[in-house]
């Protein structure tokens, strides 16, 4: 008997995916979004706004462990970090394993999501809302970066799609990149995520790249497989000197070794092997001639 | 509006994928499965058979440079190429590409699969099936290799999945692969495709792996993201000897600067990316405890 | 934005439909089958017997006025009636309704639908299970039938599907409408939900029909539109004696003047309109040959 | 195994229908709208226009004969057609069966639709547009009206569905209405086909009957079930005069006896039953106080 009750997610207009649906644990329209936290049948509690998955409980590991520590591992020491979006809580949990970490300060806008996470999917905080060192502030990340003048040694921005007409298209433009670099401390470390590396849609990610590239002078792409996400996903890794493909094994072994509790995606191996980069996806980036900036923000679908 | 044609499949019971339907190029009954040609808005011409993708204009490349390079390249010097499965011509594309091959022998039991492959799909095989070392054969690839008494250097499995109550359950066994470690030539290396590695579906390639390491000294695990396929996807190395872990990534390098036309997604760095196995799939192979053997074959799903 | 969450249901293995999901209300595993009570953006609350939609908040009046009231406006002063199956409780709602009845017995195997529908469906109930008139027993109603010696005025068969695996195919044979006929009073009438008249199907109706001739005199098939069923729908009356083809619409309209509460679908030009048959549905009752039997049940799908 | 291939249409936002899809006849795109001619495994052969199926192989008779002959029957003489939309051909060949017929002419903007008709869905027209009676013209059927001087005895509005944004909503307000009855010989009677009757959805009907009821004064709205189209489906007859209530059984049979061919849907049971107004519809009707106008056309979903 084939199930009666399934989220349906239309990836493209080309593409939907269905999971079967066990259970609807909590739904609200925030001042921002429309909000799901639904039970699936493939990959457990999944955490769901405006109809897109943006994590499940089976395999969040693999997306926070791989958009975390290669820029952590890779910055060495990090004490002061940023993360723009994050709402889960669970980008938090992988920062808070690096034992040099002094504070962490996350903006997520939207606060009712915020509270939903804590309150239902404790599998993915563990409760690190609470840690001593970290600080939640609900507002607009592009405006606390902008007028802030603190340093941060690690930056990372969990965000949303860069759709046209949404609000994150502000935090992928050229602009905002700069904001970033001038609020990284020396020797600091940006990461992004950056949606699909797929055959059939690449382009933003080229365009991600392409557009960190004119602010920084390390920028390298990287990809892994998060099944639930069902292609390809890109994250690009920005920094003035410092670069994850100059890391040795060893090194990164030693870095890892440090951590507080142990990982389940992330290794010295994992880390090299997301940086090797397939000939079609080094094409993609290397012919991108656009940059996304805020007076021409440009269509990422 | 939203499209109104659409391909469905069921991934497995809890998830299914959707793809518009552009055009149905060609449907047949065979004798042995249903077959269809169809053009998906997503990924161009696709090949189904029983209802489940096999592989896709825009990223079958993926998928059959993954399977037969790691093998190919480790093994330095192939001359003899056998393949099990493998319809579309693809695979023995790619092995056409390395110079030193003398002859490719593929075996795969429906006819009129491969002749309707060779009409529809040139894309995967660019007519190779014509170059005047390729022998194609229509039986049974667990006789075909029990019986012959040629040696081969590379043997690819290139085979359906291995459904319980299917034929092709009895190539994923532990007398079939005693079988292909007695029909290789010294030095020989064996790959076969070995199905899903997603975190909620890696039971049958972690009993792939462990089966094939009661066969031979060397098994290497390996995975990487065919979009189309949904899930990351595995596959098996085995040799008695031979190790895709102890290349450079010079001695790679030059391996495939010999190959006699260019590459779309395997590189150097590639190989061992597709290599670095994170902690979750280690665990799940060293966990497994099971083989499937002739008399008590496993139910994979 | 398309919405998210959606009920499927394969009426046939040919169609599907899908229904928004708004709300799980409740789910359970019974002794006997899968229960779901949901609330469907398209007809809001709705009870669900593995995965086949039962009946909807929105149109279940439809269904309930059209199974009840043709037989017992036609049997003209109904005293004693007994229901089998009717779990939802809104056949003896539609029964109540008549001034004349003085016991309503229903009998439905699964006591745990019966307890969730007067928990979860008061909207179809609205508290006749409460009604001193009514006795509900939980037992096969084959066997209650034919171990019983009272009499009833009208038997209302309010069934599951009539699967050739499943218990209720023995409620839909000869053996069963001659026990029926065996505990009608003089005067009585019986009716039974007949499924799909749909013009790819309609060989069940026909065979219930043709079944249902070899006990009664007078046997009557009629059909209507329940929008959520996706086909129109089928129902057969059965009597010795009584014809509700005979009735004149000041009779049926005077008979439906006494009733206690206004009605929402039934009239007495709906009660001809349901009986007129069109020509193909008229030759495919006439083409029927088979009946079904306790010894040799047919294949209904 | 379920099939591979589907059909897809969202009939609201919050319902779809799925139904195998055995082939794909024929696809373009008209100067008008999409159009696709497919085989599906539940309906047979069935015309497509921008997603929404129009008609199909197996029930398109049940449509086609409750559009044309209630009114045909009730005019009781008819000699002058006209047809508005209809590009099937199937609503010519029911007309053609009435021997009075001198003239049929058929209005239908899109030429592209009606060529691919008459190429591949002989199975609605036999071959009817070859007959001399029948004239086709390929304008604006609103203007054609407004600007001819001809009569007709029976015009048939055999329209797409009135989307406020479409050009068919000015083929369903109070003024197109108005040049219907003026061209409407003494004793001419119309008819329109008019969206779903379901619970959930039959305001836009109640809406063109009140329209209707400014222009005519006998208007009466009826119904019946066409299986593909999922809903309950109404149409509404209108004339000044003329009265499809007022036929016995013995005058609807004369007349239909002298048609030129047997029908199947169509007969005086059922056309009093289709004119059988349930309680939730008549008061729909009743309660309705908008109309429909070319300055304020209203949105009818």
């Amino acid at each position: 008997m084939i199930d009666s009750r399934w989220f349906l997610e239309f990836t493209t207009d080309k593409e939907a995916s269905l999971h079967s649906l066990e259970e609807v644990l909590y739904t609200a329209q925030t001042r921002y979004q429309k909000l799901e936290i639904l039970r699936l049948g493939s990959y457990g509690k999944t955490l769901v706004l405006d109809g897109k998955m943006q994590s499940t409980e089976l395999d969040e590991f693999i997306y926070h462990e791989s958009l975390v520590h290669p820029a952590m591992i890779t910055h060495g020491g990090p004490k002061r970090v940023l993360i723009a979006g994050g709402g889960e809580g669970a980008t938090i949990r992988e920062v808070l394993r690096h034992p040099t970490v002094e504070s962490v300060c996350m903006i997520d806008l939207d606060e009712e999501v915020v509270e939903a996470c804590k309150t239902h999917l404790h599998e993915w905080h563990r409760g690190c809302f609470d840690d001593p060192r970290v600080e939640v502030l609900h507002e607009d990340a592009r405006r606390f970066i902008a007028e802030g003048d603190e340093k941060f040694d690690v930056i990372i921005l969990d965000l949303p799609e860069p759709m046209e007409a949404g609000p994150a298209i502000k935090l992928y433009t050229k602009e905002f990149y700069d904001e970033v670099a001038g609020h990284l401390s020396p020797g600091g470390v940006a990461v992004t995520q950056a949606t699909s590396v797929s055959v059939n849609n690449m382009s933003a990610f080229a365009l991600i790249h392409n557009t960190m590239a004119r602010t920084f002078t390390t920028v390298r792409g990287y990809w892994t497989s998060v099944p639930s996400f069902y292609v390809p996903w890109g994250f690009v890794f920005a920094s003035n000197g410092k670069d994850p493909k100059g890391l040795s094994l060893e090194e990164i072994g030693a870095r890892t070794g440090r951590l507080n509790s142990p990982l389940r995606f992330y290794n010295p191996e994992v880390h090299h092997g997301m940086f090797a980069m397939p000939q079609y996806l080094q094409e993609a980036v290397k012919h991108e001639q656009r940059i996304n900036t805020d007076s021409e923000p440009l269509s990422f679908y």
